[in-house]
């Protein structure tokens, strides 16, 4: 017996039995969805389990990440490399079945998901790269890009302000190739749904521009077969809205909420098999089951006809396809360094008195020439984060060349929407706006890291000294907040030069997101030999060296505030008091760096040190030590021109000399 | 002349002249949106310029923040304590008008905007509380609440996603004295929305169950008029759809982005004046037209008719006219510190081992019958929250005993919703996720911090201890990044009776949100003479008292690493090696406390301190100093279950130990 419901209860029957093993985690959702997934999965998904990075496979991500044994079980049940043993292992250390989803993880899983609505917001992003890559590439006699993206998603996805955010713009885009499966079970886990989300959701998706095709039965293996088929067909988005129960299955849990998030139970486990007709032992699955889940066949056969297609593609667009195997492999250009190197090396020559937001758009202009891949935007602040550079050219209108995307207001759904762009392949994503508003975003700037995957924030606006705008627009607390989040690379460049080389470091971080902080008020350049300017990609460097054998003080800053800590340090240097100045744009980098490196440009010695940044002042209290102080902000800000504002919070070179004295001071009485 | 265009104009005049004098802000929404507010403000709007406080006002919210001289200009023209002097001040340091409205700091004021979408949560809010409050305390022949509230959006408020998430829950809860005015402009700071906003926003709105009045021409008196009659009279929430021309009057830069955002300049102000027929200079409003804005004599009516409610209702209902009187002024109630503290005594006497999660259930059991106004919820996590005590009342069926609500998947939206309920008065809101999710709604407690108001945040889950739901859903730079946000409280107790102290502590903290970081595992009770009972509440205290006259080391702990502190400075002792243990669940509390006790709980003396936490390490470095070490977590975290997690990042005993010794014999060493 190989009938879909059969097929199905497959799912079922490894999602109770490996959360019971557990006794941790979602059997709810993989049991009510099981159908749905089986049709899709036996009847339409174009992949290939030998080769799970076959450019052109569809796309498949599970938004509602809880139910991740639904996903375990299709890998393994269709063929990809997760045994019966991994699936045992479910939620246990080191296992290749954690209790959500991850990426890079466990073979097959396309996106990291639990955190709901983001896994939705990932899918848009691969349906738009899907979108992007086919109308650049594809040729009529060689069609390389034309897969779906499907995704899954329940009452909780669509409840979170994110989707409203990804899904609006999706439909504005038309991104036809993206399938969602809507879980309405009516159900989340404080109970039946009603008393808290009431949306008419056809309609609210209706009003996006989406398709939407309504009432599909999700236990109905035809009906949601025509339904994939129609949805396949729309030149728009498709939602199909499926009426599950959550826990099909279960006698005594099905359709509420205490089968959403813990086992079953060994009594219940055994009236639910009885139940489906599922007669055989926990992990167990008959061969014929296996043989008919099996896609290693057709995938194989799939990515075959593929490969013709690109090897002919090769032969007639040479030029073309050697680009996109380049985007697609994640290599930077094999003149990347030279060019970059080049235009850091003239900048250093020029010194451009600028904005380092100005400084980014014009990194932007030199640099992404050399890189198609590199495709992003804002929200809505273009002309205030400088995001468009001369070649941006708006995906909307011109899919073919398009590399710019107009994200609307919509911090949270356009870095996810990135994180989406990036994992797909052959794309290197920015996203921009003020950095008070990364707060919107920053979930999703965590996904980038924890997946990870590459995506460049560019932050502008990076301070009080944003001005006028007052305390609602002026970070304070962020980029600490930032730093503290593993693996991101945090960058807050002083003046051109910096912010050209935090470009170019972030675009080659592959492995991990990038913010960029920049200014919105004009920043002098400053000078450097050939060796300050190498070491400037080290995080931190001696920017002024001190005179003596040994600088009586060390002050470290960073972005606005290295021109201050440069004004004071000539400032003190008049009344010989000799100090240095470490500009350091990213502290995380720098932590790296080999012990030898980091006391040469923080020797021990100097305990009088003092760290400026126009922020919170406790992340620099480790810098410093015990023998420093801090010129930081530890309140809100205010509203007046940037000018007053940095006068009113101290940031001013007598303040700062006042304070270096006073650390130099210290030490020499506890000397 | 005084018909409406006229006096809409005024605020025209006075918002560009004031962006053109600060030469930085947005003069296009004001003029945009002027005729809307001028039918609002003058036929409609029931407020009292001289009593800003007045519990029955209407509530009116400028979403669109950025358009403050609309708000700053009604408020003058409508005789509210602000001059136009103040006007002239605007965006300029310490002045009543600053680029943003601020709560607070300029009278009349209903919150803080500009972070988009979020004064529209605030206002959702608002009329929440209303609607609770009105089935409360009106009685037929006393109707005490009946006001609405009013707010203004533009698109940007719209494309966010917070806006669906609280539009949405609107819906459900049916606050039909909720009417927002969309402005329908066309334009966001990129241009024209259709390229990124191309919603059917009327539909979107009738999905969430609002009455959508649509297709209103913003700039016609009596339509606007008819529209909020017909708002007025719906029992659902209303969206007014205007159609409004952004920069209204402005004959070169109107209907464009370019009027929104910067000033207009001499030349188009000029041009503007003539085009509206404004012929009055700068900062000059006719006294004709200052009549007849004047609203103080209607609000004195008002109020004064009011009044004659309250007192036959204080005479009528002597107890809950009591009752809303403590509430509406913040007051707690006269026996409030005595019964808490004896709750708390009773706890530390009785020393249960229950999850923090769980205490904080038992201290809402014992504290919410003595506070009517404590009134909050989670977003769909209610059973893991612990958010439900005996006497919850959900909000959307019993609304004149509700207490209860219901938020959806929806941490941003609820918030922000909270921080609307508290500035009503009233109420102090209470909210909960998972830590890591806090992430969701990490804006709307900034918020919370700037207003600033009262919002108790529980976050349960709060470290890897949550176990097998894995590295999306373990905070790992949480509580250091919650901590470094100016004015946000945050306890992370230890114990059922340091989960007391805290939820006492954050009811009484009336200007600053709290949040309270709670685990899922269970935590054993720590034993605390009358003293060490007492100094809970300065954020940190002796826990465990070295046996000589110095400790050879201090171990700083907090939460769900206090017990393994103690356990492991046992094993110590029995190495003869004499260690304090200084439990912190609030480092930021302790900061603030005067040096004498600070040092009295960290002996300067003492270097050799180690602090563990399983979160991010960097904040930690400033507490130990350079002498000193911190057992943190410094990457994700993994699926897996609690116990097996805490070995793996080495939260054990053994390892602490070695810790320990460690910073013990470099102490040593270095003496």
């Amino acid at each position: 017996m190989t009938d879909s419901r059969t097929l199905a209860n497959a799912i079922r029957a490894l999602s109770m039995d490996a959360v019971q093993q557990a006794n941790s985690g979602h059997p709810g959702m993989p049991m009510g969805m099981a159908d749905i997934a089986e049709v899709l999965w036996n009847r339409h998904l174009r992949h290939n389990p030998d080769n799970p990075h076959w450019w052109d496979r569809d796309r498949f991500v599970l938004s509602n990440g809880h139910g991740s044994m639904l996903l375990y079980s299709l890998l393994h049940l269709s063929g990809y490399d997760l045994s019966i043993d991994d699936l045992r292992d479910f939620r246990q250390l080191h296992s290749k079945t954690p209790g959500h989803p991850e990426f890079g993880h466990t073979v097959g899983v396309e996106t990291t998901t639990g955190p709901l609505g983001q896994g939705l917001a990932n899918a848009v992003g691969m349906a738009l790269a899907e979108q992007l890559l086919a109308a650049r590439y594809n040729k009529d006699e060689a069609e390389l890009f034309n897969h779906f993206t499907y995704v899954f998603a329940g009452d909780g996805c669509l409840m979170e302000g994110v989707s409203h955010e990804v899904c609006s713009l999706a439909g504005t885009l038309n991104l036809g190739k993206l399938i969602c499966f809507y879980d309405d079970n009516g159900i989340s886990i404080d109970g039946d749904v009603k008393g808290w989300f009431s949306d008419d959701t056809p309609a609210r998706f209706r009003a996006y521009g989406w398709h939407v095709i309504e009432d599909v039965d999700g236990h109905d293996a035809e009906a949601l077969d025509r339904a994939i088929q129609a949805a396949q067909e729309s030149d728009q988005p498709s939602l199909i809205c499926c009426k599950t129960v959550i826990g099909f299955g279960s006698p005594a849990k099905r359709g509420t909420a205490s089968s959403h998030g813990a086992p079953l139970g060994d009594e219940e486990i055994a009236a639910t098999r009885a139940e489906l007709g599922w007669e055989h032992g926990a992990f167990e699955i008959p061969d014929d089951i296996y043989t008919a889940w099996n896609a290693k066949q057709r995938g194989a056969s799939l990515e075959s006809d593929w490969n013709q297609r690109w090897d002919a593609y090769q032969a007639a667009h040479p030029e073309l396809a050697a680009e996109l195997s380049r985007r697609m492999s994640g290599e930077l250009p094999a003149d990347w360094r030279e060019k970059t190197d080049a235009y850091i090396q003239q900048l250093q020559d020029e010194g451009p008195k600028v904005a380092t937001r100005k400084a980014s758009q014009m990194a932007l202009e030199a640099m992404a020439p050399l890189l198609p891949e590199l495709t992003g935007g804002s929200a809505d602040l273009a002309g205030s984060n400088n995001t468009i550079w001369s070649g941006s050219k708006d995906v909307a209108t011109d899919p073919a060349q398009g590399n710019y995307i107009y994200f609307g207001v919509r911090e949270f759904g356009m870095t996810a929407l990135a994180n989406g762009l990036g994992l797909h392949g052959g794309f290197i994503p920015y996203v921009a706006t003020f950095l008070v508003f990364s707060d919107y975003a920053r979930n999703a700037v965590r996904m980038s890291a924890l997946l990870p995957t590459q995506v460049i924030n560019v932050y502008t606006h990076d301070s009080i000294g944003l001005g006028e705008d007052g305390p609602t627009h002026q970070p304070i607390e962020h980029l600490a907040s930032l730093r503290i989040i593993p693996n991101v690379s945090v960058w807050r460049p002083c003046d051109a030069v910096e912010t050209a080389v935090a470009w170019q470091d972030a675009l080659e971080q592959k492995k991990a997101p990038s913010v960029l902080a920049l200014t919105r008020q004009g920043l002098p350049p400053q000078a450097r030999d050939a060796q300050q300017l190498a070491d400037v990609r080290r995080g931190a460097y001696v920017l002024r060296r001190e005179q003596g054998d040994e600088a009586q003080a060390i002050i470290i800053a960073t972005g606005s505030e290295v021109g201050l800590a440069m004004e004071t340090a000539e400032q003190l240097a008049a009344d010989n008091i000799d100090v240095r100045v470490v500009s350091m744009p990213n502290a995380e980098i720098f932590a790296q760096q080999d012990p030898a490196y980091r006391q040469q440009v923080l020797p021990p010695a100097v305990r009088a040190r003092v760290a400026v940044e126009a922020g919170i002042s406790q992340y620099w209290r480790a810098w410093v030590g015990d023998g420093g102080a801090v010129l930081g902000i530890d309140s809100f800000g205010a509203s007046a021109p940037a000018s007053v504002l940095m006068k009113e919070y101290g940031f001013t070179p007598d303040n700062l000399n006042q304070m270096v004295r006073g650390v130099i001071d210290q030490q020499e009485r506890s000397a």
